[in-house]
């Protein structure tokens, strides 16, 4: 998608070879016209879909989620982190690591928002080796809904993520895949 | 804001005496139509104070202030909770009491997002010691911007966090006010 291409362009930054910060529009201060564009995109890739639920996870993916979710007319769903103390003792739950943040979380969703009947889209910022995404895919799974698809602003194509969810047979929609940012300068994979 | 309190009688859940559950609508399922609606309610109330930003905490203020921000036209910030470790090492940073959560959280925003010339809208879904705004009111005043005012969903009046930002002179402008929901029964406050 040129527009979040041009955007990451212009006010991306690259740090230590392999970090990209785009937290002047993503994922910090958040520009909710490029994601009213970018929720419309994905409206366009997943058309036709029947997308009951919007699916993501605290923190950064919940503005994307909710403006999609206007877009797809359902209402969105954020696993959390951890259980909080007045956190719903029936839920699904997973593991997911952090690389970023060198952690392991519990991720939780309440079984009361995610049932068998549901078609679920599952949105999320950034996508590098996946494990966020599969921890997701597996919440979705435990529910017994049917996974529509995996939307993504920005996949780091030189990671294994994104490969592996597609052999899965996933459709996988990434706005803007990075190929490589050796040296700090971006390559865009051709769409 | 009736929509609102129609929505937390119908399906809030009162436990433990004082912790109100909306969290099928509110903070965990996000039911964006309602949003929306707060988010129209919000743009009246602050009618003509030309907000340039919005700001909230992490997690669950980022849905209302994302679609708070595109009612009022203007990016919105989320405070990040711990600083991970590809945050900006220039912040205004704040240390804020969850009690909910038993801990205290630093609680930071990079200094690029908040300027001098910025007039905050801080969003936020709960309100009762008013520790989360009171830390969010001391990152807006660090950074020399204008404080516009306060937006809350659900205010806890029974906690002293509303009447003590009021006596401060600030605009809060919370859409529902819970004086007591003793026995369960919720009495909202008349507007």
């Amino acid at each position: 998608m040129k527009l979040l291409e041009d955007r990451i362009c212009s006010e991306g930054v690259v740090r230590n070879g392999d970090i990209l910060k785009v937290d002047s529009f993503l994922n910090h201060q958040m520009d909710v016209s490029l994601f009213r564009e970018m929720a419309r995109e994905w409206k366009r890739r997943f058309a036709g879909s029947e997308v009951t639920k919007i699916l993501t996870i605290e923190a950064s993916g919940i503005g994307l989620a909710c403006i999609a979710a206007e877009e797809f007319g359902c209402r969105a769903v954020f696993a959390k982190k951890t259980a909080g103390s007045n956190m719903d003792a029936e839920v699904f739950s997973t593991k997911i690591t952090s690389f970023t943040k060198g952690k392991v979380y519990d991720v939780v969703v309440s079984k009361r928002f995610l049932k068998p009947e549901d078609r679920v889209l599952i949105l999320d910022d950034f996508l590098a080796n996946g494990c966020a995404l599969l921890g997701l895919m597996d919440l979705v799974k435990q529910s017994g809904a049917t996974l529509v698809g995996c939307g993504i602003a920005i996949e780091k194509g030189f990671q294994d993520g994104g490969k592996r969810i597609r052999e899965m047979g996933v459709q996988l929609e990434s706005l803007a895949i990075i190929d490589s940012m050796e040296g700090g300068t971006l390559v865009f994979r051709e769409e």
